[in-house]
């Protein structure tokens, strides 16, 4: 595959991760559906993740569960079927137990969308738990 | 199924779209993923189309086609695989060529997530075009 | 929405069950992406239980599960975007610890496509386990 | 990312892609739903294709469509989210306007996965035509 590697920046704050547009993900008007934005923006935070050393499954078989509160998106282009893109991912900020992520989707430079999440960190039983220090310590753009 | 019937209001501004959880939605929470929450957003408004007399297919079939541009949802309890839910969907506002609505979805009364989506109408060309006459005549709760 | 409700027959051996082709589900020839036809059998399955008066979330909660084995579909006729479909589908045979159901997908009597599925019934340790009492006695096509 | 590069032999028959599974794409089960298979078979199919030379966006876009007609997947073992698999794909026949093609979903060498699938070839109109004619001349295991 053309896919280019995950590439993170020198300090792991941000990353960019290659994803080709599948045909499934595609609707009647050619381009990449809605719905299939957050599923790429979810496996760019996996990879952000990753990079800094940690693995969101262990952490979901530690009981450490994060869920999506917020989600905006501002799609600009379509993307097409078969286009490879880059998921630009970045920490933005680590709270007590939230942290947020800001998003950019690219093909070659062109922007195609911007996006942003909230994600809550919960235990097994759905409360609110404080986010795993090793996240607390990843980069963060806007530190509170 | 135990699915109530899509209910619209009097004057056809709102409308509420049962829509059960299906279990490929669900993710290892064991709760709908929220991507499926798109989707759900997406056949609602279909639907209120059509309570108002017009069909998305046959619109698409004319070259009229609704693209959206931005989407927020707020994720405010988990869904579960097989809730019976409810969207209800209301045309907020219809411009020259967006169209804006605003989204709850509900289990039983209780809330389970809101969002609000901008669609940009365009022609087969992908060009914003104005939005269809009968479109504009629909009911809207905040009329520019 | 003109979804007609599900219909079991007399002994409860057979269902319909009406589904309504999502945008989403579409690609880019305009019809449904045979991905989505899987997604369609497994809600069907899942009223026929209810039907039959098992709900098959309280079977997970119970610690007993259905794995798909295996898959075949036979797509015959492409289904289109807003379709209103009918899913029949049929307990074909239930031994110790699988089940086999047939299906055929409808589009007002003009058949879409045919489809059969074998599951197998296990404990939440992945192992093979006998199909609960209540499934053996729901009546099959061709009993064993 | 840790996925290794897409890998054809030496001939062009078969390919090796690699998939990583996503979090959406699993169940409640915390596996990949049986639902996501087919859509890592076809953009298998497309490695497959680009491999030989063929790009499936520009044979669309010159009106020749590969449809799915007939779809068997036997599933042997459970894939796990973030499990890196790796889809093997081989054309096993093409005939005048159909192709079949091979799989196997491994990780690691073990076989999670065998399928099996049968494409028409149509045009725009969605009439059977002749398979093109570069893809009559790719490696088959068994050339009718």
């Amino acid at each position: 595959m053309s896919e280019t590697d995950i590439n993170p920046n020198a300090d792991g704050s941000q990353i960019r991760v290659p994803v080709r547009v599948r045909y499934a993900e595609c609707d009647p008007q050619g381009v990449a559906h809605h719905s299939a934005y957050p599923v790429w923006l979810e496996l760019a935070r996996t990879e952000l993740l990753r990079a800094n050393g940690m693995v969101y499954r262990e952490q979901e078989e530690q009981g450490i569960y994060f869920v999506v509160a917020r989600l905006n998106i501002r799609y600009r282009r379509p993307a097409r079927y078969d286009d490879l893109l880059t998921i630009h991912v970045e920490l933005l900020r680590c709270g007590a137990s939230i942290v947020e992520h800001h998003y950019q989707i690219r093909r070659e430079g062109e922007l195609i969308a911007e996006a942003q999440t909230t994600l809550a960190c919960t235990g097994a039983d759905g409360r609110p738990r404080r986010v795993p220090e090793a996240m607390e310590r990843c980069p963060q753009r806007a530190p509170t």
